[in-house]
């Protein structure tokens, strides 16, 4: 019986003791977002630190500046390669409460899962793998050294986490680091994400008059800063989908025919997914699949759009401003600030005269890409394998992990996306859930994943 | 001397008079959008329905559902046609208070104006009417029967003046009708109004997924309402400026050279009326002049923008709704129902599958043109010519003054527009005012307005 193997049969006998301790991590509401839960948020970093502690590991809550992070460690018993493994403890608003069957913060389990705003994102995962790591310590020893990076910030955008991880370069120092802030593909179908786009967030205003004009005895000789708003959105596609910005697709990494074969045999099922989101149809870029656009493509949505009157009924304004919110998910290799560039250019370009363009950004970062042919990767794959009991398939996310940036960017580390969620655990949503089974495949993951990554 | 030459003695005579009684009006905050000045509202109309009274009409307070209209007439001495005289006595709100040099209801002569809200809409022009119709009567008698109704909800859309109009039709019974409620051109250059733009106000509302998406995991693969919405309203312009939709031009009114001719010779000071709006450039559909898009030209603006997040910062959303107002100038003879059939069936057209579009109409009216080769017009321009010393300039108006559509269409009565105002009098903002030139040029107009139409 391998180490693992023993792990795993401790995690099945110590079964109700492990989600015992969950259920008391999630009746602390450690919502970020909310000032007045800011003790909570404390709370519950002081709880992990302690539960850490008792696990073999040096910890301590340490000061962001915003709400603390906790940071511990552990050496393996021999030389061993460094592992950092990163979560949050911290989870969105639980409003609206009324459409929670039990509420947020009173952890209920039913139909074989756990009831409570952050089982799934993103207690249940961190909780796995620090219950992986307690079950090591007590049965031979870490086979490991492991870093655990636990943030009080991630819900509210990881403000003070680059600061953060600057400031500890040295004691964050690994090999590789393990996440399990993203999802399995499907019910009893894990997954290795492996790509995430990146972010280019803009915003856009257009300034006409010095005050809002009356329609009727200015409309038809005045710029309408609204109108000329659509005019320069409106731009930014063509007939075909595609966002229609010089350059925008210069640097995009084309998909492989390997990938593009590997990703139509998943069984994604399309109507279910449309349905599910309450539409008819999808829209998007001509000679892509939904899963390519989602995983692969680049976009420009936008987010937000304000000008003159917003109440009931009619008033015959011709606003004085007008603007929007734009967004561009990026994909490998595009260059976020290369893109603003363009995307800035082009704007000022076909803006018409008599009207003033302000463009500003609100945030920008790269999409990353993990080679799938690493040894850390087939480590990853294997361990896996062995705690779902089924190989993972190698998927990509559409939205962007921050934090897997900055630890590239700052730590010079790669991260590791093995998820144990489900796409269906309503997370930010009422109802939030982790299955009991995605509890148990992740421990024994997690548990197989250190002793895989420990191989010389 | 004949008639009006005796009243214009008389007014001169009287003037300190007549201005004291025009104070006393303005002193009266009589705004009807704020609930808590209902009843200085009503206190307005009895305070006008008692001025008429003792100049010798008939006359009541009538309630109208909302905030109530005064209803006065009198005979001429002989045999005459009936005029039906219109004003408003309710006035905006006076909002922001610290934006005025004296108290907006506590009238204050300086520089040769009077200053208050109200001053010159629609008070000071509605007092010129009656201190002329007040003057006829003590000096010889009217030369017209006159039906005066002053309405106390202009300022708020008029909601209850089409039922009144229709339930007081055979009181209301005249051959034409006569408003002050416009400008004059510029001062010392008087005008009559004698076209006015319609209107067509409409909501289009995109709606795509059931609720807001994060725009990493689905952007790209799904319709963005936003997007699709800005495609919608910039398909709705040509690179000319022009209306992009089929139909919109077809009856169209051309306008005849003699009144290209006429308006290019107005002194219309273009740089002067950018600069006063803060605009670099002027706009709007190529080959016509800026008082011709204004005046004779349909238009297409958006007067409101709503989707997704407007808040600060940034949200990764796509937004489920997308909403704008969009509302469309008509000139003759475009028929509002027409437009809005061609307005919804070329919106439904160009809209992409995988979205719902919902389109709803907040209001409708026709453009309005007077002719200007009738005895009545004639008649309002020889009475201009002798109130100000100086012929008139036809001109039009951009916005719709919907009595005259309403007058129109339930009484079958002309409205001759001859306003006193003048465009610089600050209407709606603070420091409002009315010339004390324009009292007396307004009052001398009206008393020969009287006589005029009363000739055979």
């Amino acid at each position: 019986m391998s180490g693992a193997d023993l792990i795993f049969r401790e995690i099945d006998a110590r079964r109700e003791e492990i989600l015992g301790g969950l259920m008391r991590l999630l009746e602390i509401p450690s919502v970020s977002a909310d000032p007045a839960r800011a003790s909570d948020v404390r709370r519950c970093a002081e709880f992990l630190a302690a539960e850490l502690r008792s696990a073999g590991f040096q910890s301590s809550v340490e000061e962001t500046g915003g709400h603390p992070a906790v940071f511990a460690a552990a050496q393996a018993a021999g030389a061993a390669p460094t592992v950092l493994f990163y979560g949050h403890y911290d989870v969105q608003p639980a409003e609206p409460l009324d459409k929670w069957t039990t509420p947020p913060f009173s952890p209920a389990v039913r139909g074989g899962a756990i009831y409570a705003r952050g089982a799934s994102d993103d207690k249940g995962p961190l909780w796995a793998h620090i219950q992986a790591l307690r079950l090591w310590r007590e049965h031979g020893g870490l086979p490991v050294n492991v870093i655990v990076l636990l943030e009080g910030e991630e819900e509210i955008g990881s403000p003070h986490l680059r600061q953060f991880l600057e400031r500890n370069r040295e004691r964050l120092r690994a090999d590789v680091a393990v996440l399990s802030d993203t999802a399995q593909f499907a019910r009893g179908m894990p997954a290795i994400t492996c790509g995430l786009r990146g972010l280019l967030y803009m915003e856009i205003v257009v300034r006409g008059a010095a005050f809002d004009l009356h329609s009727g005895s200015y409309g038809g000789a005045v710029p309408n800063p609204a109108n000329v708003l659509v005019e320069l959105l409106a731009s930014l596609h063509d007939a075909q989908g595609r966002v229609n910005i010089p350059g925008f697709y210069d640097d995009v990494a084309p998909l492989s025919q390997e990938e593009r074969r590997q990703w139509s045999r998943l069984p994604f099922d399309e109507d279910r997914f449309l349905r599910e989101l309450g539409l008819e149809a999808g829209a998007g870029e001509a000679g892509y699949s939904t899963l390519e656009r989602r995983w692969a493509r680049p976009t420009c949505d936008i987010n937000g759009l304000t000008a003159g009157y917003q109440g009931p009924g009619a008033k015959t304004v011709i606003p004085a401003t007008a603007s929007a919110k734009v967004s561009m998910r990026l994909v490998p290799d595009q260059d976020p600030d290369r893109i603003q560039e363009a995307f800035e250019r082009t704007l000022r370009q076909r803006c018409p005269a008599g009207v003033r363009l302000e463009i500003s950004r609100h945030s920008a970062a790269p999409a990353c890409l993990t080679r799938t042919d690493s040894p850390f990767m087939r480590r990853a794959m294997a361990a896996v394998t062995r705690g779902f009991g089924v190989e993972p398939v190698l998927i990509r996310g559409g939205g962007s992990v921050p934090v897997v940036g900055m630890l590239k960017e700052v730590l010079g580390v790669d991260a590791l996306l093995a998820g144990f969620s489900l796409p269906d655990d309503r997370e930010h949503s009422p109802d939030e859930k982790f299955d009991l089974e995605s509890l148990r495949s992740g421990m024994r993951t997690a548990a197989a994943l250190y002793e895989e990554l420990g191989r010389r």
